[in-house]
C-alpha cells in the first residue's frame, strides 16, 4: 500500500502507523473512526471485509474527516491488510491462551512508535460484537488491552480508536505534542517586586485609614493578603487597577474626614 | 448530590468525580458519553439543561451502561451542577484570554485526583458545536485541552469523555490499574538448564544427521539456534514437542540411511 498523498502526518513516525478496522458492522463507526484517527494526526485506514462501504453513514460521522474515509483502502483479507507490515499490535479486551504478548494501551503506543522508525505498524481492532478471533489475533506481534473497568469493559469501536490514537500521538511527541492553540495568555509584564510593594503599603494606609486595620493590632491581616496576592502573581496592569481602586478610596476617605 | 447507590467506584477517588454536560445537543452524545464513563469506572453523570433527554437514542448508544443514564442529574444551571463541588475542569479546544490556567488531559488528571481526595471535583463538557461559553469556563479552576492535531482538532463529544476518564482511571491507578483479563497466560512450567541442554544436543544430532550443520564447519549456527530459542525462554511442554518432532526426524533419517 501507499502512503496517501498529502497525508497531515507525513515525516512523523505516526505516518507509518494504519489503523485496520477488520470486519466492522456499523458503517457509523467507520466514520466515528477516522474523525478519532485524524484528531490524532493519523491518517491511514484499511478496512477488511466492512459490511457496508462505502456508505453515508460514515460520512454523516465522520464529520471532517472524510478525507481519511476516501484514502482507505478495502482488503478482503486480514494477511492483505498486514502484508507490508513488520509489527502489527491486535486491541482485544478478552486474553488469548495463545495469543502474542498483551501490552496496555500507553506502552503499546510505545513500542509501536518505536517500531514506525524502521517500517509499516498496524493496529487493529476488530468486529464490534465478535472482536477478533484467534486467527486474527495470532497473526499479530502483540496483543493491546486498554485498562477498563473489570465489569463493563465494552468501549465503543471508535472509542478504542481514539484512546489508542490518543496514546501513539502522545508517543509520537514523547508526551509534548504542539499545542492545538498558540496559548498567548491575556498577560501583561509580571509586576515588579518593587511595584508590588508599593501596592502592598498602598492596601496597607487604606486599610488602617479604613479603620479596618489597627496597626496597634494588625492580627495578621496583612501577611494574609500577601499570601493571596503572592499567589495570584500579580501583573503590572492588575497592580494599576488595585492602586487605582486604592487611590479611589483614599479621596473618599480623606474627604469624608475634612 | 447524593452519590448514586451501587456505584461501582465507591471508595475510589473516582466516584468522588462527576461528568458535567453542558447544553447537549445530541441525546446519542449522552449514551455515547454514559457508556465511555463507565468503561472507565466513573458513574455520576449531571447534564445541564440538555436539549433531549430521556430520549430512546441516548439509551441505545448507552450499550449496558444505562445506568448511568437513569442515575444522571439534570440540573438547570452550571451554577447548581457544581454547588457542592471544590474544584472544577473546563475542557476546551480553544484558548480563553481570562480563562483558568490550562493542563494537557494527562496532567489534569492527576491534579483532579488529588482534588477528589479532598472533596467533589467536576468535569465539565460543552455543546457539541459551540463548545463552552467564556461564563462557563470562568466558573472552573482549570481549562484542560486534549492534546490534538492542531489541523483538525474536533474530537467527538464522547470520544472527549472517553479520553478524559481514561486519563482519570490511570491517574487513580497510578498507571497500573486492575486488569480486565486475569491473564493466566497458557504455560507450562518453564524449561529447566538441563532440560534445555538436552534439546540442544538433541537438535545438534538432528541437524548433523540431516547433513545440515558439518561440524568441520559449523558456521554458528548452532549459537545462532540457541539464541533464538533463549529468546523465546522455552517452557516444558515445548520443548517435550520439539524433541518430540526431533525424535520423528531422526527415526525417518536413521530408517532412510538403512
Amino acid at each position: 500500500m501507499n502512503r496517501p498523498a498529502g497525508s497531515q502526518t507525513s515525516g512523523s513516525p505516526l505516518a507509518r502507523v494504519r489503523v485496520v478496522l477488520s470486519h466492522t458492522s456499523h458503517p457509523g463507526n467507520l466514520g466515528a473512526a477516522a474523525r478519532a484517527m485524524k484528531t490524532m494526526g493519523l491518517s491511514r485506514l484499511v478496512l477488511v471485509n466492512p459490511k457496508r462501504f462505502p456508505d453515508d453513514e460514515a460520512v454523516a460521522r465522520a464529520a471532517g474527516a472524510e478525507d481519511i474515509l476516501a484514502q482507505a483502502e478495502v482488503c478482503c483479507s486480514l494477511d492483505a491488510a498486514l502484508a507490508d507490515c513488520a509489527f502489527a499490535c491486535a486491541v482485544s479486551a478478552r486474553h488469548r491462551n495463545l495469543g502474542p504478548p498483551a501490552l496496555s494501551a500507553r506502552l503499546a503506543a510505545s513500542e509501536m512508535l518505536a517500531r514506525a522508525g524502521e517500517g509499516e505498524v498496524a493496529l487493529l481492532f476488530g468486529n464490534e460484537t465478535a472482536g477478533l478471533s484467534n486467527a486474527e489475533v495470532q497473526r499479530c506481534q502483540r496483543t493491546v488491552f486498554i485498562p477498563a473497568n473489570p465489569d463493563y469493559s465494552s468501549l465503543n469501536l471508535a472509542a478504542a480508536v481514539q484512546l489508542l490514537c490518543y496514546e501513539l500521538r502522545l508517543a509520537a511527541f514523547a508526551g509534548c505534542p504542539p499545542l492545538v492553540t498558540r496559548a498567548v495568555p491575556f498577560a501583561s509584564p509580571p509586576a515588579s517586586h518593587q511595584e508590588q510593594q508599593l501596592f502592598y503599603e498602598h492596601l496597607e494606609r487604606v486599610m488602617v485609614s479604613s479603620g479596618f486595620l489597627d496597626p496597634q493590632r494588625p492580627r495578621r491581616l496583612l501577611p494574609k493578603l500577601r499570601r493571596l496576592f503572592g499567589r495570584a502573581e500579580l501583573e503590572r496592569d492588575e497592580i494599576n487597577i488595585l492602586r487605582g481602586l486604592l487611590d479611589a478610596l483614599e479621596r473618599q476617605l480623606s474627604g469624608r474626614r475634612q
